[in-house]
């Protein structure tokens, strides 16, 4: 990917590479160059620390976090940088991901991380390209024949 | 408000008003011009199909919609516009809100609608202005104050 | 099928015809007409409005809406006709269909949608069916003889 | 009330009265004539029986059906009268009323009973209406200006 | 099975005979006769109704009650008989039983099922048995004898 | 209370005593004679141990069990005596009761605790003589009662 | 206090004072020292970190942290020490402290922290004292006395 | 093992042995001695009294009790020891663990059980070792490196 990252992808743990597929593809069907790092916010967190602190120097302008159960990565992320955090809580074996959502969506007064879908991981690509639209016509394009191909299709 | 709006704010009832104060007063204290509206996506469908489908048009670069119970607001929402939606799922009587978390943030592929906690006005507000804040200054600076402010306080 | 439909069944996605054969099966079964059509909420949402809108003037009498995760499908097309919408909420992988059981009954004063259980699409046929025999001395007697078999079954 | 019932109201216990005072008051501004009763499923079986079993001679065309906690007074009336049931689950002091709802809703292959909201005594009444207005003119044009008030409301 | 039966077991329809069989297996290996019916509360609930209004007159001590999703079963079998009923709540694939479970258990003050696990074949004719045990010295000795190899096991 | 006690109600705290009333006054209105002890399975094991374990040669027939939260009670009395528990969970402030539910109905295989509803403190009065009924004449008179009066009243 | 602290109490926001009073009150009593934080693992991220980071070196043995909705305080405590974290989920007013107690207790493979119950903050307390006690006899003496008074008390 | 056990683990039924492996291997790689026993508080009451009870005589410092649905193990062991229990609560098949987790963690005042996630095999035993590290250099080490490793894989 020659061109700088614009979205970060962030992941808690290896094991979410399979789901987090159908962002990066999406991503990448939109053409928004992005970086993606698996961190986890309790295994690793000076390298989720330094990763979120320097985001926005790097030129990121969103930042995709996705992890299950008790769900802390992007509520972490947050704590780092004042970029708007899309979370993705993912689907859990035991409780369905309603353990992922909760940990991820009822974020305190003063640091929000905003959710899609359980297992939403598409949908958080969309939302990150939209983001990306508000202030550059390239992406406003991409979004508007993606709504359009999604009304004909 | 002489500027013009950047950030649209609706809600499914007039009820929502109280709950939504922190929102509205968030944005005014970070100086977001924004637009106010009730309308239901079950009531008046034609109000929330004009006022989305004409929103960027408008000039908006964020929705923000709050909605309870079965909350299909931002979902309708998110049909009509391409711009992001931040939801505000509220609190309910008989279920906590659960309801409305769910109604809000299950949306299937394809439209997204990121959501903030239960009951997150405020949140709302400062999610919004980070987006408007991937791409003005002025912003970034507010939320820079804002989190500098916040680790001090 | 020659006769006018009365009975139109919407879904959100075609991913959600197998789980509503049991539906159609049994409107069939019941000699009940009706129209079939996959229409999304979010990704078709004028198709979903022209729809309802027509639906009574169609001659339709009831509808059919099924709809998964944030299933607002049925609360769209209450939105825009007067006509009784019977909800079928899908099962869904990671929550089992309780986000959709909320986002389908949860409705706010004003706009019913009626529900039946979570994957309950024979069921639904069969409210219909119970609707259109309030009126259609036919039905009623399909209706009583479903009993009676049911009963000795 | 001179003219025959239309809609049979029926709920589990008096101390649903109040609660369902919503349902009746919006049947009242429609003019729909309605029949009320208190019956518990598992207190007075027998008084259920036979207001149900006859519900039908008597010229009922759509049953409403209200109780909480183990909320079975609409299966039961479901099993002994042909006529479409409108479930309304009664909020609940412990459970919120999760318990009334999925008592109501999840009705087993064969007899449905379809469910509004949570309280959603107010909606009963409407959706009683709709089904009413499937085959008569008057009350088609009732639900047509209840909902055009609504829109301008 | 040349005695009278003591304890009846009924269940809601024939799927759920593989889930009770553990119950009717631990009744024969305790000896307690028993006579086992499917009926529906709501397909056949005047089945049920005969079958529970004579329980005490044929001999029957305990009722255990088993059924699924909305399951009344256990309620409906208590509104007809004085007989202490067991509910055995069985599991569902959507909501795994929680909706079995409170649909049994929830029930109104005046007529009470008392419920054991989800799924909880056997404990129930283990509970049944204990029952009898309370005014039979054979029973007792059957079931001290089960908890001392139990506990020895 | 001069007759030998039959019902042994237990509760694990002091606090449980106001929503107990209902049953002990049940069994009081019923001639049941009792004998009531608090007792924590967690703070005094000794003296629920000793309690449970001489349960069945004091003369008790059967015993009810009320806790809250994780509400072991039912099933650590339900480890020491051979008579039939009948639990009742107690509502909780933060969770409904729902802790006490499932603590209390989820039993292992082996030893069960049958539940009736959270906060069923009289239907668990009623329960403990419909199991006293099974072999007592004058307990099914009084139940026989019972229900004849509710059905009338 | 003139002994060097034992425990740390970490809360996120001082409106978790209150409800925390139980703990601090539990350790005076036990004359266990501590010292007590209010700091956010999301609006004061740097703070919590070097307060976890050395809290190993200034002597603490154990850490008690509160937190509420997405309450990841307890995990990122745990990620930036080795010390063994006492989890209390404080009770919230929308979903009960659900969400504070699976965001707590879902701790992914690696990095533990152990919960006591929703509001447990009495709990946390002994449980911190139990862990000191299993290295100090003086401690030991005061969780046996402890013991002793309740199970007389 | 030739060292006297640290640790002990006890787990309700035979059928926890594989999901908890991971627990007793996480041990052995610490070289934590520890002593495993299968005994339930329901059907072998008394062997779970007598090895609660000598736990702290025969040396053990720190308890691991892992039990499913209703799990009352944890909470049965911490009546009769002063030392720490961590809960491990099992995922269920019905309700994917939820009983379990409330059933081990809501423990009422005076008695705790610290929990670790639904299945949280492995992390118990990493619990278990950082409490022995609060007293013990070689443990501190040996979770000291533990915690480096993870932060470097």
């Amino acid at each position: 990917m020659a061109e700088k990252p614009l979205v970060g992808v962030i992941m808690g743990s290896k094991s979410d590479l399979p789901a987090m597929e159908a962002c990066t593809k999406q991503l990448e069907e939109f053409g928004v160059p992005y970086e993606l790092v698996v961190a986890s916010a309790h295994r690793t967190p000076d390298k989720v620390h330094e990763w979120a602190a320097s985001a926005q120097e790097r030129g990121l302008k969103v930042i995709i976090a996705a992890a299950g159960k008790a769900a802390h990565l992007g509520g972490v992320v947050a704590a780092y940088t004042p970029l708007p955090i899309v979370g993705v809580p993912m689907k859990t074996s035991d409780l369905g991901g309603m353990d992922s959502l909760l940990s991820m969506v009822q974020m305190p007064s003063g640091v929000p991380v905003a959710c899609v879908a359980i297992g939403g991981a598409k949908n958080a690509a969309i939302y990150a390209t939209q983001i990306l639209a508000t202030s550059d016509a390239h992406y406003a394009q991409v979004i508007a024949d993606f709504k359009k191909q999604m009304a004909e299709g």
